[in-house]
């Protein structure tokens, strides 16, 4: 932290009644935090307000007296319930004037579209004394920068479309003076087929000797429900050297997990599958059963991936599993539709079907129902069969969508190690 | 509001760094929320705080002077940076005293699994004096419950699966008598085929007449990126007459929206689309282009789906359409891949081959490439082949992967109205 000095801690306050409901979460501050954290900023609190204006006075007040910068979004727009803009200027005694440019810009935005203003919109063109206007091209809301005995106060709109441009853009450069050049710099190391757990025990000597480094990086592990991340960051006044004590420790984790490792950039296994498969000239084709299709949905959550993804099967019966895939009834009769026999029949079937370089063969449990003693919920038999062939059986845990998903994840992930020429033992192979 | 009195007000705290990231959100709150509501109470202010002491002390200063109940969640945990327990105790001026069953319980746990418990564990045994302890069959870390000057105040550990059951379990208990009797009522009105400003045009003048009736009656429309949403609550001592009210309030919806209603009880599409098919004995087939198997996907989230789906066929190349699904090649030629003749042949195609009931095609164009003048992105020409045939083209806003959802999810709501006989217009439907 020495190289860094005592960095600025900022405060988040989301408004919003809609966001104190059992289904919807602010997500606005995840993109400030962003931004923030980008300027080496802090983010250290937190909180969520409704329509209440003494409760969210209140909250002012405490985030004000604690916090350098203070970030409202929401709350701007023309209804009474919409309180931020009187709330903060009533709290920090700050008269409302009506803006002639703010109302002009309203008027001509409503002209625009050939309607005239509702009167609520007046609201939105009132000004606390003192504040300076930040310009919305994406709405009606404008947003409000106030400096106050020191402290930076932001009032956002609350559509991510408009208040994402708004943070960017003049929020940013009214923050960057005050960030005293420190910025913080981060990395996204995505891993496949090792449990959080395990991850955490094979890395974390390694980055706990990193916190007392100079510059110092901080680590956080993410199990995402997909992947295990780990985010590396560090604060530094020098962008280059902290780029570089980031390679190092980067390197670090490589030599660590070897073959568990999906990228070093953040990119996701569908992309990284994409890339190899691009590269290559190959073309795959999936054959699926307890995946229900999510794997080749991945695949083709990719721009572009028409290129390398020719078509898929999905076997839900055991008749299209014979029909279209070409498995033998005889080979189902005797292991079982869940069983690496039929997981590398169906590969290979649609490989062959399809005339492409790469075929995947997926059969399990998803569950609720359907398992027993030999074979459990959570049992997954799949098959790669590219220059050559492999077979595995997994056994994964929870219920049917965390199947579905951590079984569609390993496919991917089976691809990889495969076109990869890297090891395919991984922490969720059944033990027998 | 007059037959409930004044509901108590909580306030629900989340301590954990990783929650002031730019990537991790609190969503354990949804649960406490849901919880607290079932018992009639408001949640007026949520928060994140990391593991600075002096920061969740004065916050939480904030919330106990301010609200009636107050629920944290994480920090529980046996290292240093698991503050909660001490911050709490010391802001309340309570000792921490070592609780010898709490402590005979974690040596258990350990001993269970064979191993010694670590010595940072005995933390979890420390009760600040006076507090209830909660168990925690789900993991090591109790819960605590702490009455103070009239204020309930309840320490959960972070992991959902712990928390949760703790929840909805001692704490709801602990807070019932407090509650006053009144209860929240809700109902969800699952709404396909509109967009959210539609609905919002539809329905207002209605629901705006609830909030004067008594009992009162709330709504909150959400997007869900996949449904509308009507939320429907009522606040009251008395559930059956909430009850009838809100039954009423549905049947008015209901009338409003007639075709467009997916559900009332909070099922999805891919439920109701299921259900349907169980009810007539009837299966299904896919033939799948943009969505990539995401049709399918969605079809087989549903425990107990292989029942009704019997195969798909993901034709994401010509090739495959030709091939597997028997669409003429001069169809393509003449009329475009995207196109509703090649959507028929592909729904036809489908159906036949796998002898099935209902045979769905889709193609179209996902981008953010592939677009034309005639054919811009977002392009979807889908067909349903039943007892009878039905096309259609849709045009869908945003990127790559909101067209792909948007488009699964339209064509389950096609397969929904022509199983049911209703109108197939939507506000999806492309202007010619």
């Amino acid at each position: 932290m020495s190289t860094a000095g005592t960095p600025l801690r900022a405060a988040i306050i989301a408004v919003g009644s809609e966001m104190l409901t059992p289904t919807r979460v602010d997500t606005n501050s995840l993109t400030v935090t962003e931004v923030l954290n980008g300027l080496g900023i802090d983010v250290a609190f937190k909180a969520v307000a409704g329509d209440h204006r003494a409760d969210l006075d209140a909250l002012l007040g405490h985030a004000i007296a604690r916090y350098d910068v203070v970030i409202l979004t929401g709350g701007l727009g023309p209804t009474a319930d919409d309180v931020t803009r009187d709330v903060v200027a009533s709290h920090l005694g700050l008269p409302l004037l009506e803006d002639a440019d703010v109302l002009a810009r309203l008027e001509q935005r409503f002209a625009a579209r050939g309607v005239r203003m509702p009167d609520v919109n007046r609201r939105q063109a009132m000004v606390p004394s003192g504040a300076a206007v930040l310009g919305n091209p994406n709405g009606t809301a404008p947003g409000l920068w106030i400096e106050h005995r020191g402290k930076a106060i932001a009032l956002l709109p609350g559509p991510p479309r408009e208040m994402k441009p708004m943070m960017a853009g003049e929020v940013r450069e009214r923050l960057l003076p005050r960030s005293g050049h420190v910025r913080l710099l981060r990395r996204v190391i995505v891993i496949a087929g090792r449990t959080e757990s395990r991850v955490e025990e094979i890395t974390q000597p390694t980055y706990a000797s990193w916190l007392g480094a100079d510059p110092a990086i901080e680590t956080t592990i993410l199990a995402t429900g997909r992947h295990i991340e780990l985010h590396l960051s560090t604060r530094v006044m020098d962008p280059a050297a902290g780029a570089r004590a980031l390679d190092e420790a980067v390197a670090q984790i490589v030599a660590l997990l070897g073959p568990d490792i999906v990228s070093c950039d953040g990119r996701g296994i569908e992309q990284v599958v994409g890339d190899a498969l691009r590269q290559r000239g190959w073309r795959i084709a999936c054959a699926e059963s307890c995946t229900g299709g999510l794997v080749t949905s991945m695949l083709t959550d990719v721009a572009g991936s028409s290129e390398y993804v020719e078509r898929s099967i999905i076997a839900y019966s055991n008749r299209a599993k014979v029909e279209l895939l070409g498995v033998a009834e005889s080979a189902i009769a005797q292991h079982g539709a869940v069983s690496e026999p039929v997981a590398l029949a169906m590969a290979m079937g649609v490989r062959d079907g399809a005339g492409v370089d790469v075929g995947v063969g997926i059969t399990g449990i998803a569950g609720p129902g359907g398992g027993s003693d030999a074979r459990p919920v959570g049992t997954v038999c799949m098959a790669v069969a590219a220059d050559r062939v492999h077979t595995r059986t997994f056994r994964f845990p929870g219920g049917r969508s965390t199947v579905k998903t951590f079984a569609a994840v390993t496919a991917l992930d089976l691809v990889r190690r495969v076109l990869n020429d890297l090891s395919i033992e991984t922490d969720w192979a059944r033990r027998r």
